[in-house]
């Protein structure tokens, strides 16, 4: 069967990184039924809403998504469909690629990010004209299926030694948020131990300071929404930056895929934005679909372009979207 | 008038760094008389208690406290010593400092952080078998107290560019937790803008991808408690880790002093550790109670002795704490 694959370009570079990878996948053997969806600034502004209930109901029904990225109605974009493909968990592999320069170039660590609850919970009030708060919100069911997909991710040697025994990595901050974080690191302790997985744990203040000290010592790691969100990010700047680093939401029947760069607005609408980020989303949608030698094909051809290919103005190149892209294609 | 410093060696490297501190205290003009407070694991082990309530109204009625370190119990005698002071502001500088090796060098960077309130203020519930829940807190009047303080920070030169045009930066979440950290942003922005102070902002993920990437272009950060408190970790670890780097709590009438170190078990006990960190506290503590100059003395001291001084063995030496100590009192 077809697997049916929504692509939202969304805004700014989005409109032209998301063909590029498009282009890649058109390019292999998997029979693809691309279906395009609206979302973003220029949605909104069109249609009064960033996230039409169109898109929403075509990811929902999808098989995978590939996003683009969206301006300032990012978070209402993405948060919403996250929950569309019912995503337990946010994917984030952070490695320092080939050519590029990078603080830490031995960086080489997966994030898998809990990508329903935390503070993205988003109980908030206004209490009174003084004080406003938020309810943070940690369940062990989302903490232990997260952990479950961690165990299967270790075992399957998914992580970046490829070793089962090298375990994972928990990043919380249960000496403060005892009752949450403390269940969250609880519940993913268990579950490790049931699985006869290791994993370690480490305070996320005191991970934030080692790993650009010694990103090496690390491979996967757990984390909580937000300890996720910033600890991933932080690890894009020991590779060289966002630009070039996919994501995967995972769901339990569904999935989207996003680049983890925004909109690029300096360089939106020029045509040299750097595909790479988009294609290794693609290469992972193709891996979540099972066809995981042409994800790898896909990883291989964007390694050898960064090698010795054309490359993008970010990189030092000053070659367009399409000549990298082409120059991918040609090595699949 | 005689100010009253409480001195709080806690645990494991607190032992011996902090008696270093006070030497190089003693060695000044200020004329300080110090009194002796118990904290942490030790204490608890004799007492059954990490934090007794004599120290905390020894700390509560002093003029200002010099703190070590903890050991298990670090937040149960943190967390209470910073109310005990009343303190609103985490002051944390994170400089590279002279003859130390640095993956950024040329980071130089104060974070203010707000220091009641955010996760921090410690409302949790264990709502079912499945569900816990932590409750945020973010009030206008500490979002504005916090803002005030970096206003008169950044206007006194105090930041590390010493130019007040430069402003100041702050780091939030509030594209996800909108009505809080919205609050803060909002709150913080208008007491800068009532200033005449000028105040950038940015999210706290993109920040943790740029400050590696770039330090230069950052100099004081406010930000939430949890943000401050990780992402100055971070800015450490760039500067070459914790083992360096003092940090202040300061309230309305009262302050505390801390390494931002831990008890480094590892090396306990030895008399080898690095007191750098609990030196430069008591810079910080003089600086607070009005003795700049004596303060600039002791910044002078070890940034003397880092140049060409006795090293510890973190810093590649094999030196004594007690050596690099008499070192730095030598050229007050
Ligand atoms: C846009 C924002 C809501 C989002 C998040 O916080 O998850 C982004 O930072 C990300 O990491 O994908
Ligand atoms: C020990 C812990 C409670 C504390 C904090 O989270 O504030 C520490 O990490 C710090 O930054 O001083």
């Amino acid at each position: 069967m077809t697997d049916e694959i929504v692509v939202i370009e969304g805004d700014g570079i989005g409109r032209e990184v998301v063909p590029a990878a498009v282009e890649v996948l058109d390019a292999l053997d998997p029979d693809f039924e691309f279906v395009r969806g609206d979302a973003g600034d220029a949605t909104r502004d069109a249609t009064g809403e960033a996230l039409p209930d169109e898109t929403y109901d075509l990811v929902a029904d999808a098989d995978a998504t590939l996003f683009g990225a969206a301006g300032e109605t990012a978070a209402d974009v993405i948060l919403p469909l996250r929950e569309a493909v019912d995503s337990f968990v946010n994917v984030r592999p952070a490695k320092a690629l080939p050519g590029v320069d990078a603080l830490r170039p031995e960086t080489d660590v997966v994030f898998l990010r809990e990508n329903t609850e935390g503070v993205y919970a988003g109980h908030e009030d206004r209490l009174s004209e003084d004080l406003s708060t938020l309810t943070r919100v940690v369940t062990s069911s989302a903490s232990r299926e997260l952990a479950e997909y961690a165990c299967d991710f270790v075992e399957d040697g998914r992580g970046p030694a490829g070793d089962p025994e090298e375990g994972f990595t928990v990043a919380h901050k249960a000496n403060v948020m005892r009752e949450t974080d403390g269940r969250f690191r609880d519940e993913v302790a268990a579950v490790a131990d049931e699985r006869g997985v290791d994993a370690d744990e480490e305070l996320m203040d005191a991970f934030a300071t080692k790993l650009p000290l010694d990103p090496g010592q690390y491979g996967v790691i757990v984390c909580p929404n937000l300890a996720g969100d910033v600890l991933s990010d932080l690890a894009a700047g020991l590779v060289g930056g966002l630009g070039l680093l996919p994501s995967a939401n995972i769901g339990h029947d569904n999935a989207l895929f996003e680049p983890v760069h925004g909109t690029a607005p300096d360089i939106a609408g020029e045509g040299v934005a750097n595909p790479t980020a988009a294609v290794l989303s693609a290469a992972m949608l193709l891996e979540y679909l099972g066809h995981v030698e042409a994800g790898q094909r896909v990883r291989d051809g964007v390694e050898g372009v960064l090698s010795d290919g054309p490359r993008t103005g970010d990189l030092g190149g000053s070659a367009t979207t399409d000549e990298v892209t082409a120059a991918i294609v040609d090595r699949l």
